[in-house]
Order: C-alpha cells, then sequence, then structure tokens
C-alpha cells in the first residue's frame, strides 16, 4: 500500500529463547517455557503492537546429537502458528514445511485451513530438508540428493497449487431451498500424474482467503535460486555484506523477470541479528558477553555439520582444515559456501568462527545502537540490498522487545516502515496480489484476452 | 475423581452446520461459517460451559462426489484444534487422523505439540481410513486391504508411544550455569525397524503434560474391537439399540481385561443425535422437517458408498437389493453390518433407510423431550450400555446449546454429571492415569519389582 514512499518489509524470525546459540543461558531468557503457548503469544503480541508484517518459525524434523548443550526443539509449527492466529489480528504467520518429507495433499490442505482460521495470514516457508538425520525418521534410508529434492520440491509445487485452485472462489453457493450447497462444475479434480506424486483432489477444504498462503522460500544455492525465482514471493537469505547482499539481490530479481514475473512481487529479505546497546560500546559487550556462553562442543557439532567435516580432530584456536568441495555437500550448500567463504576471507580461528556464527548461525550479525542498527538496514535497503529484513532477535523476549522500541520507532521517523497496519493480509502487507485461480472461468478468460 | 456417584463422560462430536445430513438446509444453521474460525470458538465455549469432558473432530482426506448437495470439508483437525486450545481451558479436544495416510513421526509430533499448547487437553481418534477415495490423494492406486491397515495401525501406535517416550519428563534440566540443556540419557533414539516403518527417534518436542494423548478409537469391526481392547482409552461407537450397547460394552471390556488392562480405564462412548422439542411430538416434527429437506441423491451415495452397491438403479421407495457379504467390504465394516441389519430388521425402504441414516449415519437418533433424553442416556448409563455418550447434535449451534442447556442440567440433578470441572486435563476428565514412560528408571524400576 500507500507505494508514495517505499517502505520495508519486517519479519521476525522467532526461535525458542532467541537466535544466539547461547540465548538460553543469557539473562531474562525463559527456555523453559519454549513449550508453553503463552511466552509465544506473549512475543506474538510484541511484535504486532510493532507493526511487524509477519512472525516465522523455522523447522527440522530431527534431533540433532546437541541436545546437551541446547537444541532445535519444541512446538510444531502448524499448532503453534494456529493458536497464535486465535489471538493476533493482522501479522502474518509464516511456518516452515519441507517438501522432502511430506505429502503435497495434506500441506496444500493444512495452509488453506490456516489460511481460513487466520483470515488470510498465513505464509509457507518452502524447504527441502538439509539434514540427513531427518531421512532416518521417515523410513528413507538415506536423505534425497540436493537436486532431486528441488525437483520433488518443483512437482510439490505444481500439484498444491493446483489443489489450492481446485476449488473457485464463488464454488459454495449455500441455496437452502434448491438445496444446492457448491457447484460441482467450480469443484474440479485435479488428476495430476507426475514423476513422484499421484493426486486426484479436489482438496476438501474452500478456497482461502488468500487464495494460497505467501509462499517463502530461504534456499541460496543455484537450485534453490531458480525455485525461488520461479514461485517464490519473498525469500529468507543470509548475506553477510553490502556488496553481497547487492549481488544476490540483482541476481535473483533478474532471475524472476526471466521467468516472466513481476521482480517487485519478489521480496528479498536478508537476515540481521541485530544485538543492541544504549552505547555502541553497550551492544560490543553484550554480544561478546554473549559469545563467552558458548558451549565449545555445541558450535564445534554444528559447524561440523554444516562443513561436512568432523572438527573435533583439530584444534580450536587453528585455522579450518581443507574444506570438502561444495559438490560434495547434499545438506545446505549455499550456507556452507558463506561460511567457508567468511572463514577464508576473515583468516578466522576455529573458535573465532563458532563465535561468528553463534548469534545467527551465517545470518549477520550487528551490535551497535538502535540508531546505529537503523543506518545499516537502510543503507542496505536504499541500496539495493534488500526489500526489508528478516530480524533475528539475539535473545528473546526482551532482545525483540528492543527492536520494537527503539529500531522500529527509528524506522518509522525515518519513513522507512508502516506506523499503522493498512492492510489485514499478508499479501497485503507484502504488496502481493491474490493470485488467480489458474483453473477459473475469469482467469481462463484473461488469458485468451492476453493471446 | 470422586468415584462416591459414578458419572458418565460426554464428549460433543462437532460437524460444520451439524450432524444431520440436511443440517446446512435447516433453519439458523450456519453453513456458511464453517470455514471460519469463530463459529467454532462460539461452539467450544457453549461445550465448555456445560462442562463437557471433550470436543471431538472427525476428519476424512477426500472430498467425495456429493459436493452438490452439502459435503464434508472444512478446516483441518488440527489448526483447528490448537485455535481452539487458545481459548479455551478445560475441555479435551480430540482429534481424528488416519494411521493409513500419515507418518508416525508427524502425527506422534503434532499431538505432542497440541498436548502442550492447549496443557494436556488432546486426544487422538486413531481411524484406519475407510474410503477408496483418500487412496488417490496419496500417491497410491488402491486403498489398503482392511486387516493390513489394522497391521499398519499397531505398527504406527508402537512407533508412536516409542516416540512420544523418547524424551522422559524430567530430561530438560536448564542448567545455565553449566551450560546443560537436557541430560543426553533421558533422550533416547527409539531404533524402530519394523515390516512397515522405519524410525529413529527421539522426537524433536520434549514429552506432553499428559505423557501422550488420549487414545480414541471408533472401529467396530472384529480388527477394530481388538485394537481398541489394546491400546484405545475411549471408544466411539454406533449402536442402535440398549441390547446391542450391552453386548458391544460386555464384549470390549472383557476383550481389555484379557490384554491386561483395567476394563475402566477404556470408556466406551456410543453415539446419540437427540432432537429435543418441548413436548415429544414437537421433537417429531422437527425431526420429520430434518428428514424432508434431505436430497434423495445424496443419502443414495452416501448408502451406496457405505454398502457397497450403486443403488441408484433400485427404486427409492422398494426395498434394498441384496448385498455383498461384509467380507467383501473394505471401508467401514462395522458400519455396513449396523446398516444392513436395521434395514433387514425394521423392514425399510430405501427412502426410509436413507431417513433413518440421515441423522446420525448409523449412530442412534433419538427425538424426545430433553426428560425422554436424560432417560434414555441414563437407562443406558446405569444398564450397561456404556460409559457415556458422544453428542451428535443435529444442527448447529442451536441443537447443542438445547442439550447443554436441557439436558445436561437434567443430568446435573440427577448426579449424573459434573456441575464443575474437577481436573484440568482430558485424561483427568476422563478419570485415566498419566502412563508412565516405558523407557525411564521409574518405569523399569515398577517393572523389576512386579516380576
Amino acid at each position: 500500500m500507500s507505494k508514495h514512499n517505499k517502505q520495508m518489509n519486517l519479519n521476525v524470525f522467532i526461535m525458542n529463547a532467541g537466535h544466539h546459540e547461547a540465548s538460553w543461558r543469557y539473562p531474562g531468557t525463559e527456555p523453559h517455557n519454549i513449550t508453553d503457548i503463552a511466552y509465544f503469544k506473549r512475543i506474538a503480541r510484541i511484535a504486532e503492537d510493532a507493526k511487524f508484517d509477519s512472525l516465522f518459525l523455522a523447522d527440522g524434523l530431527a534431533v540433532s546429537k546437541n541436545i546437551k548443550h541446547g537444541a532445535f526443539v519444541g512446538l510444531e509449527p502448524f499448532t503453534l502458528l494456529s493458536a497464535l492466529a486465535s489471538v493476533t489480528e493482522h501479522i502474518g504467520l509464516i511456518g516452515t514445511v519441507s517438501t522432502t518429507y511430506n505429502e503435497p495433499f495434506h500441506v496444500a490442505r493444512k495452509f488453506a485451513s490456516l489460511d481460513h482460521i487466520s483470515k488470510g495470514r498465513a505464509g509457507w516457508n518452502i524447504v527441502t530438508s538439509g539434514s540427513e538425520f531427518e531421512a532416518s525418521n521417515f523410513s528413507q534410508d538415506a536423505h534425497l540428493e540436493h537436486h532431486k529434492r528441488y525437483e520433488r520440491a518443483r512437482e510439490f509445487l505444481e500439484v498444491a497449487t493446483g489443489l489450492w485452485d481446485s476449488w473457485e472462489d464463488d464454488a459454495v453457493i449455500i441455496d437452502r431451498e434448491a438445496g444446492v450447497f457448491a457447484e460441482p462444475g467450480k469443484v474440479r479434480a485435479i488428476e495430476h500424474a507426475g514423476d513422484t506424486f499421484k493426486v486426484r483432489g479436489p482438496l476438501n477444504i474452500p478456497r482461502s482467503p488468500q487464495g494460497y498462503p505467501v509462499l517463502v522460500q530461504a534456499g541460496s544455492s543455484e537450485d534453490g535460486k531458480e525455485f525461488a525465482a520461479q514461485y517464490a514471493e519473498a525469500i529468507f537469505t543470509a548475506q553477510q555484506t553490502l556488496k553481497e547482499a547487492q549481488q544476490f539481490y540483482a541476481d535473483v530479481k533478474a532471475r524472476a523477470a526471466r521467468h516472466g514475473r513481476n521482480p517487485d512481487h519478489l521480496k528479498i529479505l536478508p537476515g540481521i541479528c541485530a544485538v543492541i546497546g544504549a552505547t555502541e560500546s553497550e551492544a560490543k559487550e553484550k554480544e561478546q558477553a554473549l559469545n563467552e556462553l558458548t558451549v565449545p562442543e555445541y558450535g564445534l557439532n554444528q559447524l561440523s555439520n554444516m562443513l561436512g567435516v568432523d572438527l573435533f580432530k583439530y584444534p580450536l584456536d587453528g585455522p579450518l582444515p581443507e574444506l570438502p568441495n561444495v559438490s560434495q555437500i547434499n545438506g545446505n550448500k549455499s550456507r556452507f559456501q558463506l561460511v567457508a567463504d567468511l572463514a577464508r576471507r576473515d583468516q578466522l580461528t576455529i573458535r573465532q568462527l563458532i563465535h561468528r556464527l553463534a548469534g545467527g548461525r551465517g545470518h549477520r550479525v550487528f551490535a551497535g545502537t538502535a540508531v546505529q542498527v537503523a543506518d545499516q538496514l537502510e543503507e542496505w535497503f536504499k541500496q539495493g540490498g534488500s526489500d526489508g529484513f528478516n530480524v533475528m532477535p539475539p535473545y528473546l523476549p526482551a532482545g525483540l522487545e528492543e527492536f520494537a522500541s527503539q529500531v522500529v520507532p527509528e524506522l518509522q521517523r525515518r519513513g522507512l516502515f508502516r506506523t499503522e497496519y493498512q492492510e489485514r493480509t499478508l499479501r497485503g502487507h507484502f504488496g502481493l496480489g491474490r493470485p488467480l485461480n489458474q483453473f477459473s472461468t475469469a482467469a481462463r478468460l484473461l488469458e485468451y484476452e492476453a493471446k
């Protein structure tokens, strides 16, 4: 809305006690509340009061070996987001779901349901799963190869969008007199038969307020960027420097254009883990205090998984050993590349690298005053590095409260962020249109006229 | 709780505009609201204000051909129940999930999440799916054969209960000083490798308030009864007469005892669709008005699917044709038998049978005053026919309001139903214990002492 002043989109990425891997040891955080819905309700209210576009949950389908020193466990995204939908009114609700370990009928249905329940605020962060551990929870002997995961994801999306369109918007008539509930000609089987999926449809839920959830993507590999350029309406990405962010931004926008899409309809949101202090030195001290709370074994395990090398064999205060080639990585390829580049560029020891990754797992960490944070965000936004940001509070709930009460007002003063919600759907917040139904008469007419 | 007066358990089975198949045409119902969470919130509040034990949602994974005249479509159970968990405090939340078209890791995780979000109010109605249509939405060429579905269900339960126990209750320590989040020895891989599933575990969510959701089952076939006797803690069942209900009750309780279980820990809850009037004749007129709103094609299609015969070829006012043998039915075997017996016993024409099934699809329909309804419930409860009831309002929300404001107070006056909640979990309402963790030291000690 109100395009006279271009404003940024802000998503808050919620993760248990916070994004910093030591957040659960940091004073004031609430690791004992990560399965308590009241905790997440408080966080959602802070974000909604600050007029964030959306809140977002990552997801994984396995427990890593890190359980002793903190682990990514807790509530499942759909159950959590639905519970939050009941107690919020404007903020978008973005959940991560893997196309590798799910069936498109279930996923399409659950997102349609969440979109109805939230009255048009659902978003789907589409992932292909980066962890070998997940396969062994789903009767698979091995994790599907990277390229094949994206092939499956494309077919998954084809089925899901078909199912979302299997009911026309005006299919439900409810003519009590005549006894007609729905018009059968407007509810269609999709009869999908592809390499991986065979799905008849229709979906068992009418088309939802947004038509379908906002499609979000977070992979930044070659496959990931192509997938995003074709399907995604927003991208969460990890970029360390403005220059890299600009390159990524220009690359992905150009790809979207090559797919015949309006590049404005693909929002690029780099992650930012802002450690905020009253002064710059207070912020740096906070960052250091957090880093000092990290447990080396935890970071070593995370880093070993990310890089495909057992780092426990090497001295903590020495350099990284020789790394495998990215072609041998079957997890998150782009994150591997980012971390390898970072270590090389800044000549980091293993311990230094663990600290650099502790805040954002490869996302940018910036420690400074609220004004300095706002300066950074403004610079990236105005210099072609982003359309907004994926805000990753290092510790919760206080880190979000600080961002909401200090950085957001600063951005608002600069005219860079909304002061009131203008819309009620996530598509509305992101300035995205409601997708036409591919099967509807109206869509077919438009297609005909375009010829 | 308070076992001095044995009281019945009441569950409300919520279905869109109501259980009567013509409810969406009945004055006062809200078929336009079946995807609106506000509608379900109102219904949940009525049920909670009346102190119902639980509310329950059925589920299916395909749209039948009945879409023109009303169909079983709408919100997905987990998203709906989580949204309701946010706005209720006491009532149990029971969702249906098929073991035939799901993976145990996802299902165990979602129920654990719902149980955390609701603080111990989750229940799982375990079904094996009765409809051939579902297979074609999940890349399957045919619906799994009845007996194989139950084999899969048993292995599914084995995996799910293992996953729920993969975290001991005191596994999460959160020792900030020492940097210990969880005790690794109390979070276990389950390493399941069976005929159908291979699941390593552990689950990625700590053990939930109830240990695991109350396990509910609704199949009444031979396989279904055996499965229920082994695993279920409550059974929803369709019984037309007290005599049949008594036989079923005695049969299932004896089976539970043969499995070494306390029969009191398996609650038997027959369905009751009560059409309530100020006088008996008003109730009968209501029932007739509802039946007259049925659309014959809808009922014919339902009945054809249920009986495995195309009834469109036979005169509506004539008798049923010869039916297949129950062994040829691969859907809901016990419902087939019930309907076949009902038509034979009461010498019904096809049209009469459609009307008899319109209110409860084979569940008992009773039209009368609130006192007469209470008399019926008391008789079944006191004569060994049930431990309580699965209340199926013919139309919503008014049918539930009538039951809550007229039948419930009558049962309370007779000392047959609670006037206040005594407990905060569904296990508490049902008088069920919290399951021990099969892997915990405490459980192993108990096992040892029992030898």
